[in-house]
This record gives C-alpha cells, structure tokens and sequence, in this order.
C-alpha cells in the first residue's frame, strides 16, 4: 500500500506544463487537486476538467473568478492608477493574488499542506504565487517542481505518450513565444522576442486589431466614476450602456480591442533584478487608465494628488513584485482608497486607431471654478496678489543669487 | 523736458496685448526696449520689428533662441521624463525661462531696471518669467502692468486707432481662444476651451494633423541616444538622417505632425491652485518621450530608475510652477544628468494615425542579458534560489499573518 | 453719528502690540472683538479681559483651549512623528491652527467680517494664522494692520500714554529677544539671537533646567500607548499615574523640564524662503516623541513604516507651513491615524539630564518575534533560504559588474 | 595526496566561530587565507594571527582599514545624515563593505575562487558581505558554511580541543550576548537582549560611560566642515585640534564616549524581515551628526534640502541592507556628495551628560540673511507681498471650502 506524501492543490492551467506537473506530483506520491480559474483567458474549461481527471487528478475545481479579477483587484488599480516603469499596466501581477487566493482557500478548505504551480523560477509569477500564498497561508509548503524539471519533462512526455489517447496533446506546433491571457490583458514574451531589437509578429496580437485595420470611424464613450471607479459606460452613438463591472470591463475591451487599443512593446525590470522584454495589450485597461487619469485630475485636490501620485507608483512597484497581500499593501489600498472620495463625475472619449481621446468632463464634485479661472472675470482673485506671492517666492532665489553672483548669467 | 522714469526691456509679442503694454509704458515715462525671441512661433519677425518701432520702442531685439530652446531646455526635460501630473509635457514651461533669461541678459547689458511682460496675474506664465527673472536678477523690478490693465487698454485702443495707419492691427476676429506656440508645442486655452465637458474645435489644431487625415502608411523612424539625449534621428524607408539638435527636433515635429502625434485634452493644477483645462499639441515631444522612455529603461539600472523616476516627477514640477532657475532645479538637473550616463543606444519606432509605437531597441550599453532571462536556459541563475529569495521576503508576511490569523482569508 | 466699518475679531494676546492693533483698530472705526486663547502660556487672564475692555473691546472672550491643543493637534503630531527638518518638533505651528479655528468660529458666531491678529509679516505665523482662516471662512477679511505698522505704534503710544492709569504698561525692560510658548513648548527668536552665532543666555530658558542643575537621579517612566496615542503616564518609582490627554502631557512637561529635556538651537527654514534662528525647549513633546518612535517600530510592519515615514516628513512640512487645514493635510490625518491601528503597548524610559533614555518596550500587538530572530533557535526560518535571497539579490549587481568590470575593485 | 578544492578566503575575526570555520574548511579540502581587518575594534592582532596560523591558514593577512574606514564609509554617511529608521547611526552597515572590499581585493590577489564568513544567516551581515563580494567579485562563490554549522561547531570544537596547548580558548564564560565593536561604534543584541522589555544591563557599554559617571564640566568643541566633512575639530577650552579624518574620528569617539554620548535602544526591522533588538554606542557619530546637521541647514537651499533629506533616507536604508556597491548607491552618493559643495563653517557644540547641544554656527557660504529676517528691520522685504503669497495659497483652500462647506467648522 503507497501512503500519500500529502495534498497538493495545483494551479493547473489545462496546459503542457501543468499537465506534467500534475502528474509528476501523482508520482511523486501525492494527491494531486487541481484547480483552474477562469479569470478571463480563452480556454475551454470543460475539456480541461477532463483532461486533469484522465491525468489522475484527485478532484478538479474550476472556477469563475472573473467578478471578483475585475471588482477587487482591477477596480484597485484603476483607482490608484497603477503603472510599472510608467508604461505596464500590471496584467498578469493583478491576476496573480486573485487565483492564489482562491488557490489557498481551496487548500485550507481541502486541508491541503501543500501547493503547486507552474510557473518557473525566473519570472515574477512563482514569487507573485507563493507570496500570496505565504502571506494568507503561513503554514503552507510549496512543493519544489523546479528542481525536477529536466526528470520531470522526460517522465511525463512518457506518460502523456502512454495515455495519448485520452488527453488532447497540442499538434499545431507550440507559437515560437509564451503567453498568460487574462481579462485585462495578453502577455507575451520569450522565444523570439527574448531578441529585444526585433519587432514583434504583426500576427502575435490577440486581443486587439492591428491599428491599421481597425474601423475608420471612432467610438465615442462616456464613463462615469463613483469613488474613483467606474459605474457606467455609455456609447453615445449607439446609446446603449453597461453598469456592472464585469460588463463593463469587457465592454471596453471590445471597443478598445476593436479599435487596437493598449499595445506596447517595453522591457522592463523583474523583481528578481533581471530585465526582461515583454509586448502586452490592454485594451480596456488603457481606455479606463486614461478616462480616470482625467477625472481624478478634474476632482482631487492638486496636493492630493502629489501625494497619492507617490502612493500610486509605490502602490504599482508592489503589485509588480507580488506584494498585494502585504501589510504596506493593505495600508496603500485604504490610503487610495480615500483619496477617490470625491472621484465622480463623468467622462467622454474617443477610441480611434489605437489611439484614446479624452474630449471633455464635467462633475458635480469638482473643484474646477471657471469663474476664478477666467482670463475675462477678475472673479475674486486680486492680480496683484500674484506679485506678491512671486516675490516671496523669489525671496530665497534672489539671496542665492545675491550669493552666487553672475553663476547663471554669465 | 521729460525725465525718464528708467527703461523697461519688454518682453514683446508682436500681438496686441503686448503692443498695448509698450504704449503704456512709453506713456507712463519710461524707454522700452522690445525684445521677442524667435522660439519656433509662427511669426512675421520683420513686420513685428517694425511694428515695435512704430509704437515707439526705442530699441528692438529680436533673437533666434531655438537651438538653445532646444539644446539646454528641452533636451534636459527628455533625459528626465518631464510630465506634468502624468500628462503635459510643459512645452510653454520650457520656454519661459529660456526667453527670460535673455530677457535678463538684454536688461543687464542695456541697465534697464525694468522688465515686463504681457503674461496675466492668473496663469502661471507671470510666475515663470518674473522667478527667472529675480533669481538671475536679484535686483530687477518689474513694471506692474496688471493694475493698469483697465486704463491701459482703453489707453492703448486710442493710441493704436491713431496710429493705425502704420501698425497693421488684427483685422480678422480673434481666435475664441488663447494660443501659445512655440518649437516644442502648441498650447490652447480660455475663450469657449474653459468649459471643461465642451469638446475642442477639430480644427483646433495647427501642428498636427487630424489622426483621421493622417497617412495610411506609418513613417518607421530610428532614433540613436547618447547620455540620454538623440544624437541622430534616422527615416528607416527613406534613409535619410538629422543629427543637430534643433534640425533633429524639427524633423521629429514633422513626422509627429503629419500623422498627428501629441494631441492632449486635459484639466491641470497650475501653481497658484487653480484648475484650468488646457488642450496641448506636442508632436516631436511626445516621440522623444517614448523613445527616451524605453532606451532608458533598457539601460539603466532598475533601482537607479526608480530614484531618478521621483526625482524626475519634483523637476517637472519644478518647471511647471517657474524654478527652472533655482538652487533645487540645478541640483535635480545635476544629479538627471548623472543618471543618464549610460542611456546609450538605437530605439526603433513606428508613427502612425496619432500614435508612437516602439518596435525594438538595442544598446551597447544595455544590463539586458538574453542568457540570463531566457527561458530555455539556465545561465548562472539556479531555480532555487529564488525559492529561498521568496522565503525570505515572506517571513514578514507570515508573522503578520500568523498574528492577525484570517484576517485576508475569510 | 459714526457708522462702524465693521466687526473684527482680534487674536489679542495681551501684550504691546496686539493691544497697540485693537486701539487703532478701534480708531479706523471697526467694532473689536477680542480674544485669548488660553493654550498653556503663562498670562494673568483677567487682567488680560480688563486690559482689553478698558482698550474699548466691545466683547472679550477668553477661553481655555488647552485640551483641545493637546487632543487634536499635538496628539496626532505624536502619531507623525511631527519634526520639521529634523529637529524642530512644531510647538508654534501646532497651536495656530487650534487658535485660528476658534477665531474663526467666533468671528462666524459673531458675524464678524474681519480677524486680525498680531503676526508680523517676515514670519511664518502670519501665514498659518490667515491660511487656517481662508480655509475655514473663506469669506473672511484680514485687516491689513501690516502697513499701517508706523502709522500704528505712534498712533497707539498716544492712546496708551492718554489712558495709560487704567493700562498696566509692562514696566521691565523688554527681553532681548522674542518668545512664543504654550503648553507644547517655548520658543525664543529676534533680538540678540538673531546673530547665528552667539550662544544663547543660560537664563534664556523658562520650561526646563539647565542639566546641570537638574537632579541627579533618573525618573523612570512608562508610557502606555493605544492607537499610536498615550493613554496612561506612568512614574515607575512614584507609582503615581496619569491617564487624561492633558493631565499626561502637562506630567510629561514637568518631568522634561525637571530634568532639561527638550532643548535645542537651530537654524530653520522658514516657509518664505529665509533662514531664521530660534531656540526652542519642548520637554514633554521630547519624550513622547521617543516613546512613540520605539512603540510604533516595535509594533508597525517594515515596509509600512517605510511609506508612513515618508507621510509624516510631508505632513510636518505642511503644518510647519500653515496648512493643517487643507485637503492634503486632513488626507494625512487620516492615512496617519490609520497607520497607527496597532500602535499600541508600553515603553519603559528613563529621563536624566537632558537626555531620555528607552529602557524597554512590550506589546500584544508586536511583530516581534523572540523565537524567529534568536540566534540560538532555528525557528522556523531556513539559514539556506538566506542564501538564495542574498543570491538573487545580487543578479542585478553582478550584471552591472560583468558590464562594468573592475569599475570599484582598482 | 589530497587535492586542494581550491582557495579560500576567510574574513577572520580572531574569535570562537570563524576560528572553527578555518578548521572546517581545511576539513573539507580548502587552502584558507585567513583576513583580518583593523576597524577600530578592541583586538591583539599579533596573537590572532599567531593563531590563525596555528589552525592552518596558508597565509594571514591582517590590515589596518581605518583610515579608509573613516574617510570612504563614514564621512559619507555623515554628509547623508544617515540614520536607519530614525534612530540606528549604521556602524556596523558601514564596515562590512569596507571589510568585504579588501577581502575580495585579496581573493582576486590570490586568485581565490572562494570567500568565508563567519556572520549567521538570520542577521543583516551575511547579506552585506555576500552582496559586497558579489558586487565586486561577481564569480565569486561564497563557502556554504551555514549548512555545516551543526556539524561544524562538534568537528571544530574537537580540533580545537586537540590543538588547545597552542590555541588560547576562551576561558572567562562568554559575555550572555553578542557585540560587534569597531571604529564608529559597539552594537550589542542577542542572548538576554533578545527580551525587548528588559532594560540593558548598565555595564555593558565598553565605549561611553554611563552618563551619571560622565563629568559634571562639559566639553566645549568646534567642528570646521567643508563639502559636508569635518577639516577640524577643536577644544575650545583646551585649545588643542585634530585635522586629520581618522584623528578626528578618534578623538571625537575620546569625547563623547568621556560624556556618554550616543546610547540607543531600539527595536530595528531588518532586512529580511524579522524586528530584532539592538543597542548602540556611537559616541563620535553621533556629534558629527548633530554638527553635521547643524551646517548643513544652515547653508544649503531650503528646497534642496528637502530633496537631498529623501536621498539621505534612501541611502541608508540602502547601506543597512548591504547595497553600499550597487548602481543605486553609487548614484546616491553622487548626488548627496554634490549637495554638500557648499556645506562649509564653524559648529560650536557642547558635550554633557550623553548629550550634544549646539551653541552657534558661522559660515562664509551660509544663506542666513541677519538684515532680511531681523524683525527691526525691514530688509528689501516689503510685508504686504506676504498678504498677496497667503492670498494666492489660499486660492485652492477657499475654493475647498466653498465647496465643502462647513466641513470642518461644525
């Protein structure tokens, strides 16, 4: 009789690697749970059920977890406008602790010591994985996969090869680059875009038209924020609208996606120190980064918002590194959070070739005076206040200069 | 016999409120001398010349400042990323304390006492040339046209009506709106702009053009940095190339023009804690921007990016409230300057229907290391140390958790 | 018959000059209102009410704000760690905005117009005094009592030489120099110490001891903390307690003072740009100063002190600056106090000679934890893990080296 | 005949831990090179090298850093203002590069593949010599003591007992914590410290007296810096003076450590995570700080200072953690060494009773302007441009709280 070594709850994607992982753990003696999350990405769910239960599988959740991706992980990060290295708009690393989550809760429930994934040691994603899975699961082990890879490939091709006829093995030949598809974005990299001076496949798109193929005539949104979130998406022209945010988020994906929104080509910097190319697209991500980037400028107060610029890059550098269940996380959620109070009002745009076009805003929050702002009406502004406010500014100039004489105007 | 009260170097436009601004002075007692540089406007130099000369200027100078414009203001903003709360890239704010320091020079070299300016108490631009103008001047006094303003101009509407055989006033109706162009952009404000849900005019703009009369064929442009600043701006299909910075930048307008690159829509906080809604065109900016973004990140190191990405957001702020000329600005600029060192190397990019598309990039100098971060290979990078480099990061994370039991969990 | 211009609530404090104002004030025909805030300064505050009734206030009101100071204003500078450029913790510009809210509400009770206050214009309470106004009545008027300043103190000698039986005109000659104090803390300025220099008097100080005359055994005290505030003072060999936000930080202040604690002479840097020095002695806010910074590291997450150490150098800027009533202030506040949720436990201390000495701290609330960081216990913590963080903490820095080779090492 | 498995070099500390990794290494088939470095710790060299020899290193090297120590660690810290956490002055953060710097200039020297040392996987040290060494050094392997440490202490002990004619054992019972002593100060931790409530015993301290035995004169001094770093330190009194950096040092450690200057307690989170309780002596650190701070507010831009005091907090969290030699550091110290360029004057201080108090501060290149602060004079400051600076910043305020009105005056 084989004693099972324990239960491991793996993150099974119904792919090649996964599919191997999964049954080298059977192997390796443990029972094996595999859980699937649909967060968005094209898979067919049912075949994929199947094709773990036929790898020995002890059970098999799968579960949609769309909702909660956009309300509690994507809704946050348009709050906080979160960018890495001012360009990615964070994807795959929101994704991240929303399938960990519910990875770990599956364990605890399950009474799993352990978990498993498939992603590999150099990335970001086994650290987004595992710290996630530490920081709500202290106890939890991580079985070490990484180690038996290169054993770990050759035993399960042999099992793949031996049940072949059951598991649907991929026979297109595998794309020359890697991909992580979810609702708010496709990653890709490695493979021939690891060169990073070559230019990306114009094929490789996935989600997005190529901007040259895109409708020649744009389409005009309005969105309306409610505490810095979005609660309804109106297309003006055809007047229809959606009001929750998972219909919403897809909404815009389909526009942005139609219109080839969201592409960008960048390297950028992993946790682990490395710098890595990766070409994404975020169709509604972007349209939604920019209409809040707008709003929030409309409404927030402007020292505000230096502060919660600085909480937002900090905030975005976090996600980056798989820092979202962290207390300093936590912290910056509920500081941003409170920063979007007054975030309301409504904003209109155009998608056209690739391109966002924020057109106008209005709000019933807004700290915008066109009175006070007008060049026409003095308003209650006193012109020669300015004077003074520029010579006490001056002050410290003029006693630098007094000082370094001549050292500019030479 | 008239004594003079002294003489004012004016800082003229060559436009009515301006014109205005001389008669008065010459009114009041003083000698003005006029000065307007040659930033890249769109204007008749000989004719403003004259027309000063008219109004009675009693010297005019006017100066070609556009390769410095370039050279020590807007390329110092390219090695630091300059975006003004996440979107203007400060094209007017560049060019104030480039034009007020010459100001300054004439002022200095001329022993006027004076300068003054046509720039309004409720803008920021007041700001920007009078802080330049006692920082390099500590002793200067600036005439205060603003509380003679009501006089002035009923004043100033007699004299020119006399006059107005030899000064050719506006004769077709003014804009609905305030315009300030230079090299680097175009911006539009005030008249039916300030109501902030009202769209922009399409025809608006006069940089660029609209995304949707822009070619069908995207312009594939190689642009080469040297301590973070271009070098050499190449056209791949048409093999031709621009090296000088002002050449250089002209050419990036162009291409950035003709297919519509730039076009910004935005409320913004100016320094005195107004909104006000400003609609900018920066075509050439905005493909150094990307371009400079991506080269940068993919050369230097990423904790170094993160300082200089902070200390980058405090110049653009800088710039944008006046400081340029300040002990804080200098040392920001000094310690920018330090960080592009190694900001080396060739980016490759597409301009197409309103958007830059980076396509590769490659650097001598680059710590991108394809070995390191490829997939398929192991180079020096052993799996399991990022086991450990996560279990260690997650020490913190389990005490909390383990402290503050399911509190994420529930 | 004389018609009134108006009402105007004078800050009166008692002295010279702010009796000087409410004369001429009365003489330009306003209605005085005066009123004493009573924030812990010694003063005879019926003869205060007298003086000024006797000056021709039409009402005096006197009130006792001392809980209100310590309450809502220094505690939650403990919970910053308020200290402006390094040294100076705030005493002055922590009560301003408490005296300048109950002006204000008088002056909204009282349908007064006007305020005025006694601040000279090179000053930074000016500024803290009329922003806190401006922000909480936006409408008020501030009498310009500034440029009348030599009209004002002949004007005003007269008038108090006239009625000078009825007016207890100080008789002693005037210190050498300017002071502020209240409960926090005194502050000394102008005069002989404006010669950076010169040592300050030894008989400057009036809140605490020199050292060595203070005693020469120790107090030991502990500090018990909940949400990063005191709630109990506690004199260890003494027995005796204190557990009222007042009551504690007047105990703090009398055992600071005792022993010399609190006692510094700085050059600082005043909001209009000049360098101004001033000598300040805060005993108790000295030593719940130490206490808090002890209690809040022992018990606050790492990376959250990191980012809510960041807040509380902004926040003490702003209220060095006079914005403790403004939107990025009160988003401080809030993401400040939040920050302390689990600032709680006790600090042992002792205070001998000027000096306070932590001695011990505990909590329920620490993430201490004895067991894990033990050098003689393994924990659970796996010496190898370190090993692997350590290693791929050094991927990037090895790539620099590689790059760079020998760069340091010659 | 056995083959060598190659060379090691071992930063020896003369002590029981390295003294057994020596002998564990040559165990396992390493030729060791034995490192001492002279940091200013209480050592008899001559016997430790005696003793190295004795356990079998092939050579001994044994030099004296401090000089480097002080000018190329310390006095750079002290331009930074360097405090981790707001309290810890980082002596030991700051020796180990100095030390891991010559030990891979040795490695390199003796073509040794390997380093050794003896700091324990839970502290910071082990990740301050190995990223030093990786940084410098970058195929350096570092020998994986750490797993044998079980094995190690019974292997070593017996070799040691073997050998224990030639080798002085320590006799006296070990002191029940750990200390780590060198020039800048003496850090004591584990053993009965590893309790956060227990107060220190009083005669742990080595390098400052307890204050209560401390003279009751105290002594006065004068510290002359220029670019930020002491060029002379004189007693005032005694009139004698010290100009060389390692002198000063020293003698600066003679005088506070004579007042017990430089005691803290503290809880401190490190690195990796855990909070860990430390007491420090850092007795001529700690003045150079209080000067240092001193001169520097005093002549540097109030704005670049705000600046360069971001910069500091960053660098030291950086030197706690062991990136002295990384990219960021380097551009760090860049940085705040070009904010030093005019940190030049005279500090005079007193030391008494573990305290350092300021008496003045003079400079040739100071921005403290006596005519413009004086209140007694008017300078060229004219007090109504005041009323316009407050007018002008309460725009947005009033604005606010028009808006939101009566928020915070109910």
């Amino acid at each position: 009789v084989n004693m099972s070594k324990g239960t491991v709850v793996l993150a099974y994607s119904g792919g090649l690697d996964t599919s191997c992982i999964l049954v080298w753990l059977k192997e390796q003696g443990y029972d094996v749970i595999a859980f699937l999350a649909n967060i968005g990405q094209d898979e067919d769910f049912d075949s994929a059920r199947k094709k773990a239960e036929n790898l020995g599988a002890k059970k098999v959740f799968i579960e949609d977890l769309r909702s909660e991706f956009v309300e509690h992980f994507i809704l946050p990060a348009v709050q906080a406008n979160a960018v890495y290295e001012d360009r990615y708009l964070l994807g795959t690393a929101l994704a991240r602790p929303c399938i960990a989550r519910r990875l770990v809760q599956i364990a605890q429930k399950e009474q799993a010591e352990f978990i498993s994934h498939g992603a590999t040691g150099k990335g970001n994603d086994q650290i987004r994985f595992e710290l996630t899975s530490y920081a709500l699961y202290s106890d939890v082990k991580v079985s070490l996969v990484e180690k038996a890879k290169p054993v770990l490939f050759n035993s399960c091709l042999t099992v793949l090869t031996v049940s072949k006829n059951d598991i649907p093995l991929p026979i297109t030949p595998k794309a020359p680059w890697s991909m992580d598809a979810n609702l708010m974005h496709i990653s890709y990299e490695s493979g021939v875009l690891e060169d990073p001076k070559c230019s990306a496949p114009t094929d490789l798109y996935l989600m997005t038209k190529n901007p040259d193929e895109a409708p020649n005539v744009p389409d005009v949104l309005e969105i309306e924020f409610k505490n810095g979130v979005p609660i309804k998406v109106t297309n003006v022209k055809a007047g229809s609208s959606k009001d929750k945010p998972l219909e919403m988020f897809m909404y815009l994906n389909e526009i942005g996606g139609k219109h080839g929104v969201g592409r960008i080509d960048i390297v950028e910097n992993r946790f682990i120190g490395m710098k890595s190319r990766g070409i994404y697209e975020t169709p509604g991500g972007t349209i939604l980064l920019q209409a809040h980037l707008d709003i929030e400028t409309f409404t927030m107060d402007k020292e505000v918002r230096r502060i919660k610029q600085g909480l937002g890059i900090k905030f975005s550098e976090l996600v980056y590194n798989g820092f979202w269940y962290s207390p300093e996380c936590d912290f910056l959620l509920h500081c941003i959070n409170k920063s979007q109070e007054n975030v309301e009002g409504k904003v209109q745009l155009s998608v056209y070739k690739g391109q966002v076009y924020i057109l106008g805003r209005e709000s019933p929050k807004s700290l915008y005076n066109e009175d006070l702002v007008s060049m026409d009406k003095q308003g209650d502004y006193d012109p020669c206040d300015a004077s003074g406010f520029i010579r006490v500014n001056a002050v410290r100039l003029q006693q630098k200069h007094r000082k370094w004489h001549k050292k500019y105007t030479k």
